[in-house]
């Protein structure tokens, strides 16, 4: 029944090494340039050196130049005086030559110089060559300065000087022709306002260059092509015919109609793999026309950089002779389950983080089309293809994407969403060392179960007890009885209505949801916010049922905002921000307090004292209240658990 | 009795503090860029996003846009017919806008198209926007893209793209002057045949350039500038009043008699500091100017490369709000003892490899003029100023140079020098994964010596044995009895007598080396050609003490070499390639064997392996026996230890 759109699907390595195995190593050849501009590259041959040095016997330190053995006699008791004006002892400076009959240097610091200047007196002797480099001590000529595949940093660049190497042989960078394709994209330039209906602004082309570029290349990125076969086919012969040694043609790799890239590599050479048994990444084309490698990626934007990373960046490293290392990797405890295609080898995004003596790590959202997914995230969990998924609670490897000190100091918070984070989050960044906020959105109770399994340094929340009105204490004292939990209040906040601008379809209580033609869009199951309806709902004694879109959810206030923005609903509870972020209408309904959930064990750490120091600042404070919505009236007070 | 030359010596940490925190943190202010230009920058603010991505509702998949209502009848037994025609079904590619009815993507595989592309058959349903990527599911307008003081990486240019943001606010590079000084400084390109006499090549300059382009700053080097208080100071000042935010006088930093830059700081500006308890490094000045920072660095390669490192690099990071995270550390045991003044933070050169379990460390030469120290070095051990030196045998932290993967494939080679291992590193170098060998010379016993205490890999050895004319199994049985060792012939190579070309003195046999006005340079105990040498003398009944130099000796061919070149020595000693590459005179005295001894336990591990391969290659041994002196007839093969 399913229509077979990749003929051959090949695992990860198997496509590697039939792609890479194409094409020869150091493929793009050498080139003699200056060593001053040297720095990155990579030595296409041992390098020799050409001159000595020191050239010359010289000074190791500012004192007097004598023979050894005219001092030999100086001792602490019997001090000896010698002669500067015939030349027993010559003041000399580091560096310096020796005078030709010298073979030591005494110590400015040893000397006790005369008023005349004409002598000096030493309470030691020095020996033969003492405090003097030799001819040849650092680099003798024609020694081996550095072999061959050395990439050259800039200590390396002042060996090449200093051993008279004015020139040095190098592998050449290759260089990498990015074409985009596709009739919906638009560059960002031509849009000023807005982005056009049904358009897509091209983002992709620069991202492959930046990582194409870290990687040695030079990259040209062409004009976008609109999905033409003979406009792409007529485009890749030229970029091919010039002198690009790589071609990558984003995107048009997979099996729309307008996916022409396939068939184009097809006609003018041969496609070596078409379809990766990876995710994201699948639609992959790796291809050869003339002997040069070209490359069809994905037109998401997560797929195209790992299909990127996976198979393009390690060509680019083996074309110049760079071994490519492996990244880092740490085992972390997965806070969630995450099942996963047999089959597929799927890379998920996470963000993790050392809580006590063990990382822990949290998955970002799937989708391949988010780039927020990759520039959150801090690691990456390969889950292979004969793997089913992986289980809440084990542990896994992750490979990082950022320094692991990074990761050590990452304050990982979940539960329940507040703008207010994000400010929290750029306040902490501007610390130094800075501690970076990874935050992910659980909803309130989410957040307490994690708190449950030590799976965050922190957690907001805003629930709401209905029968006494108090918020979070119940809730902690039922869910982690027995644990010590602080809680600091962030913020109070306006939870209300909102609508889209003008208030169309005059929302002003919970009654008027219950109206002809008015579509709800609510919060999942757990988040306060849901709480505060139904709680709502409750005491006005409605039923859900009435309320078209009540089974509809979204994880946070800024997607229900989004909702209402593109018109798929016309009301949801949220925080007034949400609204006034997307120029929307807002009801007010009731304020609530927000509050940040933290384990007593961590409250003395170091980011914990960030988080609680840059809470009580008046410029965090004015900031928050500058968004509108909210009080900052008790931020920062600590709330009793009794 | 000891001249003051540093009226108030700092520790490094106060330097440090005394240092930066003169200097406002973002000292160098603000720019808006173009967001494509911005991978590598650092934003100067929370960045927000202007558009919402994807802007519209729109395919994920490719495949038919359908009202989920329309499928939900769909089984596998009661396949369900949709038509193409009337817009109850519309071919969509993965990113075009979703038709303004539809809610749902059905997946191009899951359908069966008619063959007149009217009709579609689907056996399954799909649910409300499912395949469907929904305004603002990666970004939405508004919110927080990136926070301050974010490094923008790749994929973070995508993401501030597709956010809207043609360009973007960053920090403003810190600008750098590099001002060179010292009479005796010469340009490289002012060289073209050979150092003229009491010269230096000025190599400093680039190799700072790149630290600080390393760290973000935008360097400028001035021409040299001669010893001469006015005319370094008029320089200084024109640099100050162009737009440097930083300048480095390099070097006369310390208190030879043409070190003025101390005097020059202070009659324009304050000197911080004068003088680091660091070695090498001591001679720093740290000084202000009209509010900007300005540092005299010493004129040592290694001294000027750990005073940038230190006290410069960091700050520039500060200025850009970049936290440099720590280098990355290991444990290892070390391979010989390393006494140190107390009072002195010393930087010692390491070379690190790991055997079996443990990591090994072997210190290179501790001169501070010595650049390759730092070329050939992975590692740097810090010996704190209140030690007084570390322990062989012991454990210390190492601070790795490459990264960690480079270090555990790092091949430790010791033993007795000989120029093939030079070719053997080359060609262990072109390999994938390549294996860095790191050789270090401590003559033929001592690497027996390594070997029995585990300290590396291999070592290179010429011990001959005067009873039976053997090579090397008579030490290994008496030093490393009971001990697992393969003995593998690297060469066989001839020694003789360097001299000065056309052996004015006319050395022909050791009887010679007792002739009037012959100075003899000797090779130090333990090694081979030492050893060799006593048998030639006690086979010919002639008294050591006769030879003048007898005493004087080196540790490596070449140094011998160096010693016959400069006219320090008349004849030495050594290997005819070591004469030939310094283009000296060889007299013929006697063919040896090189072995390289390997532990058993270590011998099939891959990088063993990878030696012996390369060995066992023509190329090698058409390299090696092109370098004259040599002979490959029995190179590769195994020596039986009996």
């Amino acid at each position: 029944m399913q229509r077979k759109i990749y003929l051959d699907m090949h695992s990860l390595a198997e496509a590697q090494q039939l792609f890479w195995s194409r094409f020869q190593a150091h493929g793009t050849g050498e080139e003699t340039i200056a060593s001053r501009s040297a720095r990155g590259r990579v030595t296409a041959g041992p390098i020799s050196a050409r001159f000595s040095s020191p050239s010359f016997h010289s000074a190791a330190m500012d004192g007097l130049a004598v023979r050894a053995e005219d001092t030999f006699a100086a001792t602490d008791d019997a001090p000896l005086t010698l002669r500067l004006d015939n030349g027993q002892a010559t003041p000399i400076n580091t560096g310096y030559p020796l005078p030709a009959e010298a073979n030591a240097v005494i110590m400015i610091e040893n000397v006790l110089l005369d008023d005349d200047g004409k002598t000096a007196v030493i309470r030691a002797p020095v020996y033969p060559w003492q405090h003097v480099r030799k001819v040849g001590e650092d680099i003798v000529a024609t020694e081996l300065l550095f072999p061959t595949g050395h990439q050259l940093r800039p200590p390396d660049i002042g060996a090449l000087i200093t051993g008279g190497c004015t020139t040095v042989r190098v592998r050449r960078r290759p260089r990498v022709t990015i074409i985009p394709t596709g009739s919906e994209l638009v560059a960002l330039e031509d849009c000023p306002e807005a982005v056009p209906v049904g358009k897509t602004i091209e983002s992709n082309a620069i991202v492959l260059a930046g990582l194409a570029e870290q990687a040695g290349a030079e990259v040209t990125i062409t004009p976008i092509v609109s999905d033409d076969f003979a406009t792409i086919k007529a485009h890749l012969q030229t970029m091919l015919a010039a002198d690009a040694d790589l071609v990558i043609v984003n995107a048009g790799s997979s099996a729309g109609s307008a996916d022409y890239t396939v068939r184009i590599i097809e006609e003018l050479g041969e496609v070596l793999v078409h379809g990766i048994t990876i995710m994201p990444g699948k639609p992959t084309i790796l291809g050869t026309i003339g002997g040069k490698p070209v490359v069809g990626v994905p037109g998401y934007p997560v797929s195209a950089i790992i299909a990127m990373e996976q198979l393009v960046v390690p060509l680019l490293a083996r074309m110049q002779g760079i071994h490519v290392e492996p990244p880092v990797t740490v085992k972390a405890i997965l806070a969630k389950d995450m099942p996963s295609k047999s089959g597929i080898e799927e890379f998920r995004r996470m963000v993790v983080g050392r809580i006590g003596a063990h990382f822990v790590a949290a998955p970002l959202k799937q989708g391949a089309g988010a780039i927020t997914t990759l520039t959150r995230a801090n690691g990456i969990l390969r889950i292979a293809a004969a793997s089913e998924g992986e289980v809440h609670g084990r542990e896994a490897n992750i490979e990082l994407l950022v320094p692991l000190p990074q990761v050590e100091r990452t304050l990982l918070c979940t539960g329940s969403h507040d703008l207010c984070l994000d400010v929290l989050g750029d306040f902490l960044r501007q610390q130094d060392p800075a501690f970076p906020l990874a935050s992910t959105h659980v909803g309130s109770l989410g957040g307490i179960m994690a708190l449950k399994q030590g799976m965050c340094h922190l957690a907001g929340s805003h629930l709401l007890d209905p029968g006494d009105g108090s918020y979070n204490t119940t809730y902690i004292r039922k869910h982690l009885a027995g644990r010590d939990i602080r809680i600091v209040t962030l913020v109070h906040r306006e939870q209300g209505f909102i609508v889209a601008p003008g208030n169309p379809k005059s929302i002003r209580s919970v009654h008027d949801l219950f109206g002809a033609g008015v579509r709800f869009i609510n919060r999942q199951a757990g988040s306060g916010t849901r709480v505060l309806l139904d709680y709502e709902l409750t005491r006005n004694d409605l039923d859900p049922d009435g309320i078209d879109g009540y089974q509809q959810d979204e994880y946070t206030h800024m997607a229900v905002a989004v909702a209402v923005l593109s018109g798929k609903a016309d009301a949801g509870l949220g925080i007034k921000s949400a609204a006034k972020a997307l120029g929307l209408g807002f009801v007010p309904l009731v304020e609530e307090r927000y509050d940040l959930l933290i384990p007593g064990e961590l409250f003395h750490t170091p980011m914990i004292r960030a988080v609680r120091a840059v809470i009580d600042t008046e410029s965090f404070k004015r900031t928050v209240a500058g968004m509108g919505g909210y009080s900052t009236r008790e931020t920062g007070k600590l709330v009793p658990l009794v």
